[in-house]
C-alpha cells in the first residue's frame, strides 16, 4: 500500500464524504428528549443504509428497550485475523439554548474548513471518518476485505446515559468477541499536537446524612451543650483529605496503577498553559490538589474525592439561631486504573462509621454501582499500533492524554474483555454539548487516513 | 411591716386579682401580626387605666414608631430614695397552631390553681403580681408611698423583636433614671425550687461565603486540580473549635467574666436531670461541649460558636458531579458577661481572612450589631436584696440560674446604666410561645409577696 494512494483516495472522496455527513447531520437524533425518539430511529436507519452502501457485508439495527444501535461487520479475508470492535454513537446532545446558535443546528453549514452542526464532532463525524478510511485502505491495498475483522458498533443512547448499553453488550457478547476495542468519541490535544487518550477515570458517588437532635433546637437554650451535626459534617469532610491533598480513606490508593515515568514525561511534553487552563476552570486563581503531581496528572491519572454538595440547617435569608437536626453531603470519587467503585464505597462507609462523633448518627444510602475506570498502557500492543497509524497520518510524534471524566467505555473493556484503543480527532474547542458545535474537516480527513493505516497496524500487533 | 399582713392582704385580694388579670388576657395583644395592632393599643390603654386605679400617681402611654409602651411612676416619699425601673411587656405571642389549644387562647380559664390563656405567664401575669405586691406592701406598712421610687415600664413590642425599645429608652433616659432595673419576664427553676436568673447570653450572627470558580465545574475535567470551596468551608468550620470544644478565635475568651466557684456550687445544687434534659433537646443522645464545664454552665455561662446553616453545590435529588463555585455558612456566637458582639465579629473576620486557603475568596457581609450579654453578680447589692425578698416569700433558699438565650434586657442595663435584677415566677413548663399557655396562680401570689418585700429590701441595699 502506498501512502500516496490513501491520501489521494481520501482527497478525491472529500466532497462526497462531506455531503453524506451533512445529510446525516440533518437528522435531529437527540436521545435525551423522547420527542426525538423517531429521529434517533431514523438516524439508525440512515446509518445502516449508508454502511451497506459503503460495502459492509453485514449491517443490522440492534434494538434495545430504549433506542437502537447499529452494528456493521466486515470480516477479514483470513479467518484467523484479529477482530476489532469500533465504538461510536449516532445520537446527539440537545441543542438548547437555541438562540445562541448562529445557524440551524440541523442544517449543517460548511465555512471554509469547518463543518458546523449538532453532531459534527460528537460523534457522527468521528464515526464517519472510519468509513472513508476503511475504503481508502481497501482501495490502496487492492484487496476486497480489511486485514482485521471490523465490528462497528454505533450506540443510540450515549448522550442519555447509555442506560441499556451494558445489557446490549452482554446480549451480543459472542457476536462482539474481539481482540481490541477502538473508541472514537474523544479528542486530541490540539490540531497541531495529535494525541491519543489512554484511559478514563471511573466514578463513584456517595451521600451521607448526619443526624443529631430530632428537631432543630434553639441555640440559646441548647447551643454549646449538644452535638451539632453541621459541626460533625465539617469535621468529617475536612478529614477526608490530609495536608498533602491525599484522600484519607484507608486503602484508597492501594489498588491504583501508578503513573509510569515515561507517561509522565510524555504528558509533560504537551504544550500546557496552566494560566489559560485556570481561566477555563471558572477563573480559578490557583491550581490545587494532590502534592507531587502536575495539574494534568491530577485530573487524568490520580483519584480524587470531591464534595459536590453540602447542606443543613437554615439556608434562607436572615438569621435563625438553631442547632440543626441534620446535615447532608454528596461526595463523588473519581477513580483511576486499578480501583473498584464498590470497594471505594465500602471504604467510605467504614470510614464514616469510624469518624462520626458520639451522639451523631450517620446514614449512607446505598449508592449506585458507579463507573469503572478504564486504561490501556501506552506500550500495550493496541495503543502502540494505533499510535503508529496516527503518526503516519499526522507526520509527527503522537503524544498521550487521558480523560478526567467517566463514560461507558469501561463496560466495553470489562464485558468484551478486550483492551481499549482511543483513536479520535475531535478538539476540545469543537464546542460539543454547546451551541455552534463544529468539526475541522481536515482533521476528519486525517482521521480517515489514520483509520486507513490502523487495520494493518493492528493486524500485525494483535496477531 | 408584718409578713402576715402582706400575706393576708394578698390572700384577700386573690379573686379580684385573678378576675382583673383575666379581663386583661381577653385582649389579643399580638404584636407580631399587624392585624392585631389595635388590640395591642387597647391592651396598653387597659393597663394604663388599671394602673391609675391601682393608685399610681403618674401613668402615661408612650408611643413609639410601632406599638405603645405603658409607663407608670410611683415616687417614694423620700426624694433621696433610690429609683427602680420594673420591666415587663404587655404584648403576647401569636397563638398558632390554634387547633392545639384546648380552650380559646383569649378566653382565659381557671382550672384549679391554674390560669390558662395566652399571656398568662408571658408576660401579663408577671407584670400583674407587681401591682398586687406593691399594694400589699403599702397596706402592711401603712404608708402612702413605697420606700423606693417605682418606674414601671411595660413594653408593647417584645414579642416582635423590641425593634423600637432601645430608641424608647434613649428618648426617655432622664425619666427612667434609676439605681436598678427589675426584670419580670423570665422563669424560676421549678415551683418548689425558687431561683433567680442573673444574666442572659449575648449574641452575634455572622455569615460567610467562600468563592472558588466563577461557575460550577465538571468534576471529571477539573476535580482534584482546583480549590473546592466546600472543602475550604469544611476545613474552616472544623477549625472553629479545638479538641476540647473551645472556640479557636484568637482572644475569644479574653474578656469573659469567669464563673465563680460559689455560683458553680449553687448551679450544682439545682436538681438537674441530664437525661430528661437531653430528651427535651430533641432526644440528643449525649451532652457535648466545652471541656471542664457542666451542661448548665455551658448553656448559661459559657460562650459558644454554633453553625446554624451551611450550604453549597448540588443539594437536590440525584447526583451532580461538580466542583461548586460557592459555599456558604451562617454562624452565631452566644456571648457571656464581658464579651462585646462587635469585637467577636471582628475577630471572626480576621480569623477567616487568615484561614482561607489560596485561591478561595471569603466574603463576610456586614453583620448586625448583635445583642450584648447582661449579667449581675450574685453578691451584687440588687441581686442580694431581691434574693432576700424571694426567700422571705418562698420560705426556702433561693438558687441561681441564667438564661442561655438573648434579649433586650442588655439595652436596659446599658442605656440606663443600672444593674439588672431578675425577679420572676414563671416556670419552664408554662408553655409560653406554645398552645395552652398557663400560669400557676399560687406562684403569682408568691411573686406578689416577694414584690411586697422587694422595695424595702432594695431601699436599704441601694441607698
Amino acid at each position: 500500500m502506498q501512502v500516496n494512494d490513501v491520501v489521494a483516495y481520501i482527497q478525491a472522496g472529500r466532497d462526497r464524504f462531506v455531503a453524506d455527513l451533512k445529510e446525516w447531520l440533518t437528522i435531529p437524533s437527540i436521545s435525551a428528549d423522547p420527542a426525538y425518539a423517531g429521529d434517533v430511529r431514523r438516524s439508525a436507519g440512515w446509518l445502516a443504509d449508508y454502511l451497506r452502501a459503503q460495502g459492509f457485508p453485514t449491517v443490522e439495527v440492534w434494538e434495545t428497550p430504549g433506542l437502537p444501535a447499529v452494528y456493521a461487520e466486515w470480516p477479514a479475508e483470513d479467518p484467523d485475523a484479529p477482530a476489532v470492535v469500533v465504538y461510536g454513537h449516532h445520537d446527539v446532545q440537545p441543542v438548547e439554548p437555541l438562540d445562541e446558535w448562529d445557524t440551524d443546528p440541523f442544517e449543517p453549514v460548511e465555512t471554509g474548513d469547518r463543518l458546523i452542526g449538532r453532531g459534527a464532532s460528537d460523534d457522527k463525524g468521528q464515526i464517519f471518518f472510519h468509513t472513508l478510511g476503511l475504503r481508502a485502505g481497501l482501495a490502496a491495498s487492492g484487496r476486497p476485505a480489511p486485514p482485521v475483522t471490523i465490528k462497528l458498533l454505533v450506540e443510540g443512547e450515549e448522550e442519555s446515559g447509555s442506560v441499556h448499553f451494558a445489557e446490549l453488550l452482554r446480549d451480543h457478547r459472542e457476536r462482539l468477541a474481539c481482540d481490541a476495542v477502538v473508541i472514537s468519541d474523544t479528542t486530541m490535544w490540539d490540531a497541531d499536537v495529535p494525541s491519543m487518550c489512554t484511559g478514563m477515570r471511573g466514578l463513584t458517588e456517595v451521600e451521607v446524612t448526619l443526624r443529631g437532635p430530632s428537631r432543630d433546637l434553639h441555640s440559646g437554650s441548647f447551643g454549646g451543650a449538644v452535638p451539632n451535626p453541621l459541626h460533625a459534617m465539617a469535621e468529617l469532610l475536612a478529614a477526608l483529605h490530609d495536608a498533602d491533598g491525599r484522600v484519607t480513606l484507608p486503602g484508597f490508593y492501594d489498588d491504583v496503577v501508578p503513573l509510569r515515568d515515561e507517561e509522565r514525561e510524555l504528558f509533560a511534553r504537551l504544550p500546557f498553559d496552566e494560566d489559560a487552563w485556570l481561566r477555563t476552570a471558572g477563573d480559578s486563581r490557583v491550581a490545587h490538589g494532590e502534592k507531587g503531581y502536575t495539574t494534568l496528572e491530577r485530573i487524568w491519572a490520580r483519584p480524587t474525592a470531591e464534595i459536590n454538595g453540602m447542606w443543613g440547617g437554615h439556608t434562607g435569608p436572615g438569621g435563625k439561631t438553631i442547632v440543626p437536626g441534620q446535615a447532608h453531603a454528596k461526595i463523588s470519587f473519581r477513580l483511576v486504573a486499578g480501583q473498584d467503585p464498590r470497594k471505594v464505597q465500602m471504604a467510605f462507609e467504614a470510614w464514616v462509621a469510624e469518624h462520626v462523633p458520639p451522639g451523631i448518627e450517620a446514614e449512607i444510602p446505598v449508592a449506585g454501582g458507579g463507573v469503572r475506570p478504564c486504561f490501556s498502557p501506552i506500550d500495550s500492543a493496541g495503543v502502540a499500533a494505533a499510535r503508529r497509524a496516527m503518526e503516519r497520518a499526522f507526520g509527527t510524534q503522537v503524544l498521550f492524554t487521558r480523560e478526567g471524566g467517566s463514560g461507558p467505555e469501561a463496560d466495553l473493556a470489562d464485558i468484551l474483555e478486550a483492551p481499549l484503543v482511543f483513536v479520535a480527532v475531535g478538539l476540545n474547542g469543537d464546542r460539543i454539548h454547546a451551541p455552534n458545535e463544529k468539526v475541522e474537516i481536515p482533521l476528519l480527513l486525517k482521521g480517515a487516513e489514520a483509520a486507513a493505516y490502523l487495520w494493518e497496524e493492528l493486524a500485525t500487533a494483535l496477531r
